[in-house]
């Protein structure tokens, strides 16, 4: 089935994960995305564990996706690059501010080529202030964002990073999401324009609705409640962990059911949804203490049964297994010659009419300069010429 | 500046943070966003510290659209929204699967109404699988996804929640994307489509490209190496915290320099970039010893002057004062009568052509169900009809 931005076409000249994961989800969708890469390739080929020129990050952030090889430093491979934006409905890039008009392929550069371009510039920092120049690495945001602190120790208030990279794949989506509303403008409207985004922006927009919160009113930043999902509801079973929510007064009632706990019903300090807030240490730890003396299905079974919001912590050795990820068949196993079998989760949204398909996986670096170089125009002769002067290269 | 999305009508009849998150994003663009709620309003406006009938929280989840407040068990009610729906190009629902049919609202009802209409299923766990009809609460997908198995203690291996509901928030941006996706196509095809987007699959594929990677290869999953990202970069100072990251050989060089420690260049530990992945503890046990001794401001100097990648920890005392995010203009402040001043972040991504703008903060409850029954055809003595009986209601 064609995907919903079939016909929409997309040079991407982004590497590393905020501006890759933003394209392919455009690719999932239908979007025909070249990916420009220079000789050395997008550092996500190379870094961790890898099959040939292809790591598990990299299969993951560039399916449905054509490379091109093009050294932009010589005047051929650049003069490839502007046929090729001039047939192009985005251009996508996430070089530090100032270094693409360095390169000579800004904004200005570009639209010389394609009057309507939509052309994105991602950014750690924005375009100014005193970060603007500075090398970006996700930890950075989130110590910038106030992710860091969100997740202090709460007896010692040191700080803690997320364990996975939460911004730089934050702003991929929302890139994502803001390319796709400027080509609906330019469909209604006939403009072009130029997008920008940063990783703080985006993290910041992102966290602000209850994650910080407290920043609304000023004056009241101190003295905002604790959100009840800042309370970490998990539990330790007799073989493992699961997490138990009961916010609602129904919810209580039933996890007292199924605790067999019915006196916990009469205690005054639990008895109101704002009681089991401001009491929430003592019920806690009573019903850990509970919950330790049966394993984790026996309660998950019984919660159940007694409509209580309930889980098992899954990991990567039970996560694949699951009922429901395999009802919902998340986790497609694919296969291609030089990579064997591998896995990946299908595009999240679900479209009964554009849902578009995994037209072929992440490509080699330079897979398809040959062929690109052909769409542009170029003849076999020429095409060769680029090659052994190092302006293009091809795979293999 | 009129938005991207100018002249999409959205019908919301979403509550909590995934569904109105998303199509906020989509009214900072520009779409007449109608949010449908029964008279007790969304949740939202109740859960934690309000003013009047708008938390802090309602605030950032609900700006840009207008309150319409009506009974959908009533049979004028219902006929009410399917007016609405008639004017609209979008309904999206995020009630529990088989919810919505059973309100007489399900897509092949409201297709009815409007032929070419997007409707969207927002969803805790997808249609079908054992969790299909269970309740859903974020951290029920922190511990199915993957998520607190992540953040586990290192040493304990007890699974951890993140303390922000990442899943709702981050199904949000991924919905909108969609929703806009889907819109595009229309506008090429002519053709309204049903999406369904499930939190759980929203966060899988969200977390996969680097948290889930180890999955990819069937066979690999305990070899995987740990990623660079997920150590904790974070070191005390003498006042506070910081984050230090030294990927590169440069990097690592520029880290030596600021730190004054020339004899660990000559470390064969530290001196290949695999050799400072292997020997990350003693790396950043001996880094800590030494960044312990001089304040965050010093160290934040030195290691910029030497282009080491480096950030304070900011927290909700000190992130509004920064001067990176006071040169992004990232939080705005704005005041209306009944709130007096209140902070918002404005949207991350910036349209040259396209920017619109906050026309209205969070509405009343029913602020606009005058307004809106009239812009339906309703006349004066019907919507007074609708409100005595019940059917619908206003504000104040």
């Amino acid at each position: 089935m064609p995907g919903a931005l079939e016909g929409v076409r997309i040079v991407d000249l982004t590497t590393m994960i905020s501006g890759p994961i933003a394209t392919m989800m455009l690719a999932d969708q239908g979007a025909d995305v070249i990916k420009v890469e220079p000789k050395t390739g997008d550092l996500v080929r190379v870094l961790g564990p890898s099959k040939g020129d292809r790591t598990a990050t990299f299969l993951a952030a560039n399916r449905n996706k054509r490379s091109l090889v093009l050294d932009l430093k010589t005047d051929e491979g650049l003069t490839a690059l502007r046929k090729l934006v001039a047939t192009a409905d985005v251009v996508v890039q996430n070089f530090r501010p100032g270094a693409a008009e360095r390169m000579g392929i800004g904004e200005a550069d570009l639209r010389k080529e394609r009057a309507d371009l939509i052309y994105v510039s991602i950014s750690g920092f924005g375009e100014t202030g005193p970060y603007a120049k500075k090398r970006v690495y996700d930890p950075v945001i989130q110590a910038l964002s106030g992710l860091a602190a969100i997740q202090a120790d709460r007896d010692t208030g040191r700080p803690r990073m997320i364990r996975t990279i939460i911004p730089d794949k934050l702003t991929a989506v929302t890139a994502a999401q803001a390319i796709t509303a400027a080509l609906f403008a330019r469909e209604r409207r006939g403009e072009g324009q130029h997008i920008k985004l940063s990783m703080l922006d985006a993290m910041i927009a992102f966290l602000w609705a209850e994650g910080l919160v407290a920043l609304t009113f000023p004056g009241g930043e101190k003295h905002a409640a604790r959100a009840q999902l800042s309370q970490d509801l998990i539990y330790k079973t007799k073989d493992g962990y699961i997490t138990v929510g009961a916010v609602s007064d129904d919810e209580w009632k039933g996890l007292c059911a199924a605790l067999d706990q019915p006196q916990w019903l009469e205690d005054e300090r639990f008895n109101t949804p704002s009681g089991r807030v401001v009491n929430a240490p003592e019920r806690l730890a009573l019903t850990q203490e509970v919950l330790q003396h049966k394993t984790s299905a026996e309660w998950l079974s019984v919660l159940d049964a007694n409509q209580v919001p309930c889980a098992p912590i899954l990991d990567r050795t039970t996560l694949l297994d699951h009922p429901q990820i395999q009802a919902n068949q998340i986790v497609e196993e694919q296969s291609e010659d030089d990579l064997g079998a591998f896995r990946l989760p299908r595009p999240a949204a679900r479209f009964s009419r554009t849902q578009g398909e995994i037209r072929r996986h992440a490509p080699h670096l330079g897979e398809h300069t040959e062929q690109l170089l052909g769409e542009l125009g170029y003849d076999q002769q020429t095409i060769d010429e680029l090659i052994s002067v190092g302006a293009a290269s091809n795979y293999g």
